[in-house]
């Protein structure tokens, strides 16, 4: 009996492939399926099934185009009407060698969420493992905020969820969450992708209230983003998304071809390094650092545009565009051959962003200087310190806010290290702000004694 | 500039990747032909166009999807009505960054053949290289025997195309074929993948003749196989062929399952080396090792059956599936999990062929026992030098001789290394012949002192 | 906090890579260690710390080169003089970023064996994990034989290890041992390589005994196989086994050469499938199936001899190189190039031993033939279940009781699968028996209805 | 037969690996000389000859590593008294299967230089192709610089050596030099890696001359540059280089651990792109992008100091430390764990260097403002055209000609593209200029008429 973990970088997507026996089951597929196939048939197993905990509003579900592939069942709760697939009815069982998998109901963080109580069934009866999607995380446990009118309702159910029937498991029963530390789909969560229930019912905050009522207050006064491009990806993953494959990489496009797409319509997407951003780009795109695209994108990207990559490597090529691909974008045209390089040598016109050291911040607010100071941290980062009269806007808030920015004066971007400020200094500057600065290190640059920081 | 020769093994069909400036042509692409985007790609450069030298006869073209990959322009000759691309006419000229590639006719081996000869513009006007096709191959010319009505005046359209076409371009010019030694597309070619036409002018024995009728006359009586599926593959790249993405791996099946899909009509192609299968073998099954599959699968499957595998290891997978997708083979579904192994400890049943060493058949012969050598090399080797009293039929006209061999007395195959003859075994077996040897080793043993030869 | 497990398969040798906060700590390093420090490096972490939980007998320690490449300290139990490394004490503790390691005497398996036991700082005090090393496994206990004279007081302590030290830390805790499902440590291991303390505790057969006194009683009663190779690697892991990088790969070798480097005394393993072994070998070589390599070699091969390789593909070379190097065979020369069709085609003589199928032995025991089936299972395996008439001697004790075997008459290998029966076949061909059968199949096949078997 | 040319990139150096029946023979190997056994024995054969065409100057030779791991014997021109292998005379003859390599004396470029002629010995007497070395390049010949009072002696043996010995093996002999196109060992090289002794007798512009005389006179006035790692790199290649083999990575060193090392010494190159060190680079700091490494860092880098490295990824790590270990430099100790994005997090100090636009500093030559345009360039690119007013001193002559540019005022770099611009201005950082710019595009930029330049 194998369980292999597969990780979806920054979305901090788990998905799980059980194996025994010569066949296999999928727990929340991603879009880019094939990594399941593969690891299965590699190993000689058929899959057999495939399970979402719940309808996914983060990523793009593989379910569908992994079951063309390999002919596995499509199986998810009863409470919404997907346009594919089974109901898995609370109680069901499903079983291919020692591998006992069982239907529980787990609804709160949506109203169709289930879990799947794993067996061996070689030393039943104690169950030795548990999915639970996005009830229970490693840390925390799931958000309750997708339905605004019914959010005390949500919270409740998830707390019976949890603790009537996940925790009276046992102790000994393995976690295997939906999602690990750095999804928008909770806050709180471990650095640490390995847990117990025994050890998160001692040590999982979200689970150290004094009662139900307690722990109702706190989920529904608990605050989480929501991109605008979560309501595309419901729209997949309930009537099933276009089909990845065949996937052909973008097409390397010369500097003058790249500039011709531009003027057609292209939005540049630029995922080098804040500090390669900073040193040279291309006026009118948008800098995401490659790592943040699962993230950020869908906050900015529409989806009915082509867009164009400036990458650092040839290998990145192909990470932005699984990275676009699993939160639904399918219009990477191609990106700019031999990078900035290649831009500047053909003549054609680049501009650049100082970046400003922590501690030069420092001086110039001692020195009253008139600049502004936009911090685009989360809300809650933000209250925890942040620099004397620095302007608060998240990131994701930035396209409907920028009349909120003064642009008559200097703007110098900010935030945990440096790279959300330099989306956020890219935005600017692609909206007419003149003179941006982002500062690389920000907060935590701060907190090595560079800088003093202020609560609200 | 760069030339990447892309090798397709057991064809022996070489292909070319030409990248400058950006840009990229390729000339003959294979059927699973990814790999001439995604090298074009890394290096920077757009696939412009595609050549096709001729129709080709015994493998799939892969023009047609890698065009709808890359968006490049194909161009063959014009005398085919095909269903697809553009009409190369005899001096047309294509450009990208310092190459120039010039179409020569090249009539002889089809109507329609052309060769592109390469010119680096940086060092004009001599021609540096010449994509010959099939009209000069290293140490070998082209077929003229498919058009059987028509072969001495393709014959001589070969000539002229060599001798007063190609030849003259200079000593100095590089020769890029279209196959190398081992193809069925010609007899005599050297072991050898680089060489110039100076080097072929006096080096190559197909260049030797005194005058065109003494090259007519060779060519008209040179005797060629023809395998069946050629017919399939000509109609495929005239037509344009299905589109073989997404391919997706064959599944792994459970003895049980493949026996029940064996009952069901699935034709079991086994892959291993010839003593793995003459050491146990599913009855029924047809033993193609690997590496042979490319120049014998065409002989012996029928196009409207499923197809098993049975293969040494997991990585064999995805070589056995390509080189059956290269001759038109798409309907892999599956392979034998674990291999014999597995089907042994399932209790199955399971055959042996003895190996029998050349030495020993020698001593056979002297002792005038009472049996059958099948010799199934090609008429031409046979010639050479045979075990004295071998019966010779061809390997790839076996289904339809079948009734020419005894099979009241023990039958040893027989062939050059003993690799074809595991093939022949495994014929006769599937079709009732009950005492089969084979002999590993087989001519080439011989002709280490082990066993004496005749030649008729 | 990243936990990777290194599985070294064959040995089922379990070894750990933690990483934190830009560090990490390896446990039980296998030989080939460069892995460790790839993983650790491109996940940016520098290996501050190698763990030994014991003096491993089954295979070679990495710990001094792994040492060596990155600066770690070495830690290991006080009770043995270890001739490198530093002594790790009860209760001390290592700490990285939010890990702390803390070390907790577990002797039985060995005396000085250490336990470390897992926290995550910043969920302090619960402890997440614990390795173990071979004291307490998933689905059973450390054998406790390796002092015979002080067996009662080994299984005592081991007792006192797991039930008053090692459990009480909680149910809560993951489980990650030395040794997984298939290592001669232990018998009756989970074939699942995940658990927690609760679900041992409750599940483990080896934990259900009524008190100590029973335990003791069952430990002392186990029976062990102890194969010829523990010294060697007891030598190696006390004073340091020699560096192993840089590894070349063996030289391929012509037929001609192979053939003078046998007569020269050189050994050969063949390391092919039982299939193609019995298709057609080498007079004089040991079958050692590829994935047998780590389990058996150390029973039949000397340290001082030169080994020559027959595998069935070069990837496979690696493979068998490190399986060898992992327990100590370093003279591994070269391999056969091409394989035995390069031996068959050279005129060179092989031979075959032909497999038969469990249903065939079945008639013959029926028709009461004159031959002998050698059962080489282990002593627990024959007890459960035979052919009649069988004769017993394991596989490893095969070299000393070969006399046991008539020679006279027939004799059928005979194991689980078939292919113990190969290793064993082939060791009666090399010391001159003629007349020598292996059952694919063996019991497996039996299983499925096709012999019956009796007990004892 | 089989040849492979493996090519170090930056170095452009050429390399060849020939196959044929068993064996192989390797022309002047790199350092990292496991790629030619692994090749090798991957395809079966054992590499029996290393052949040196003469003691290289620009790359370390990697003969006697190879000749370790393989047991090959190696062979190289008499002229010198070399600390290792053997004495290869004119017209000596190595053969394995077809190959025949016959040596050809073919002094110039130096002394002891010599050339080897394959034949194909199925195809015998015609030579097929030669291996020159430094003798005859594709569009150039070998430079005859290196014995300053024998230049006249040097070029007229090289004369000889190319006009009444290679040529006159005539127009079909392909052409297998030891450098392609950026190699410091010649200039106006083809940008196209095959050509044949035809084509370069007609089209090479060093073989046009009209006779001798003309010849001499044109080698002995032309300008190499002569970076000082040579002179370490001719002792190694002389007397056998220290063994590279185990290799290992450089560590990841936290910001801390890496701010200590410098301050104790050690020497950072930052491969970064040039746009990322203008964007962040930390103080003291060394640009040399990635690809640069090969040709520049041997101008600037002490062979005796620890050097510490920033890359863009993990995926450079190795090519970087392969790079530095070409050309001799083996003291790198580790790596700036996640870059300059963990330098700035840690609040560290670091700088930028402003980008400019080609086009900026035409109008600041228009507006007659007060700086200095520093072009490092070659003196043959300075001559060809550059901006009115530049101050010219060659990148690889900065160390020490830093006293004759004025530091009062600000200084811009310039050179073809911007890259070697950016080491020149980290150059000056490191050396206390307090205003520097680098102009990214360049003169490549202004030959898009972006802005003009004059000529002396």
């Amino acid at each position: 009996m194998l369980i292999e973990k597969i990780k979806s970088e920054g979305l901090s997507h788990l998905s799980y492939l059980i194996i025994e026996g010569g066949y296999g089951a999928v727990v929340d597929p991603r879009r880019d399926c094939r990594i399941y196939m593969d690891m299965a048939y590699e190993k000689g197993a058929q899959i057999k099934y495939i399970f979402e905990t719940h309808r996914n509003e983060d990523y793009v579900i593989g379910s569908v185009e992994l079951s063309h592939m390999t002919g596995a069942q499509i199986y998810h709760g009863a409470e919404l009407p997907f346009a594919y697939g089974n109901t898995a009815s609370d109680g069901d069982v499903f079983e291919f060698g020692q591998v006992r998998l069982k239907v529980m109901k787990t609804p709160g963080h949506t109203f169709e969420s289930i879990s799947l109580v794993l067996y061996d069934k070689a030393f039943s009866p104690d169950p030795i493992g548990i999915f639970t999607g996005d009830a229970l995380f490693i840390g925390d446990v799931g958000r309750t905020d997708f339905f605004p009118d019914r959010k005390e309702e949500s919270a409740g159910l998830l707390y019976d969820s949890i603790f009537n029937k996940i925790l009276p498991l046992g102790d000994q029963v393995l976690l295997y969450p939906g999602h690990g530390a750095g999804s928008v789909c909770g806050s709180g969560m471990a650095d640490r992708e390995f847990s117990t229930l025994g050890f998160e019912k001692r040590n999982n905050n979200s689970l150290q209230f004094k009662n139900k009522e307690e722990f109702v207050r706190f989920k529904t006064q608990e605050k989480h983003s929501l991109p605008p491009y979560f309501s595309r990806i419901e729209d997949y993953n309930l009537n099933g998304p276009p089909a990845l494959e065949p996937l052909y990489p973008p097409k390397p496009m010369p500097a003058d071809h790249f500039e011709e797409a531009m003027q057609k319509g292209m939005l540049v997407v630029d995922t080098r390094s804040p500090e390669a951003f900073a040193g040279a780009y291309i006026p009118g795109s948008l800098a995401i650092p490659l790592h943040m695209l699962p993230a950020y994108a869908g906050w900015f990207l529409p989806y009915d545009t082509d867009l164009g990559l400036i990458v650092e490597s040839y290998q990145d090529l192909d990470t932005a565009q699984r990275y676009l691909a699993r939160i639904g974008y399918d219009r990477v045209m191609g990106f700019l051959e031999k990078g900035l390089h290649e831009w500047a040598i053909r003549g054609k016109f680049y501009e650049t962003i100082p970046a400003v050291h922590a501690g030069e911040l420092q001086r110039r607010i001692r020195d009253k200087q008139d600049f502004t100071i936009l911090d685009v941290r989360t809300r809650e980062e933000f209250a925890k310190g942040h620099l004397p009269g620095a302007q608060h806007i998240y990131l994701g808030h930035m396209p409907e806010s920028l009349n909120d920015i003064g642009s008559s004066r200097p703007v110098t971007t900010f935030c945990g290290s440096g790279q959300r400020a330099i989306i956020a200094a890219s935005i600017l500057k692609k909206n007419g702000f003149k003179d941006v600065e982002d500062c690389l290190g920000s907060v935590q640059a701060c907190s090595r004694g560079v800088c003093e920081l202020v609560r609200e």
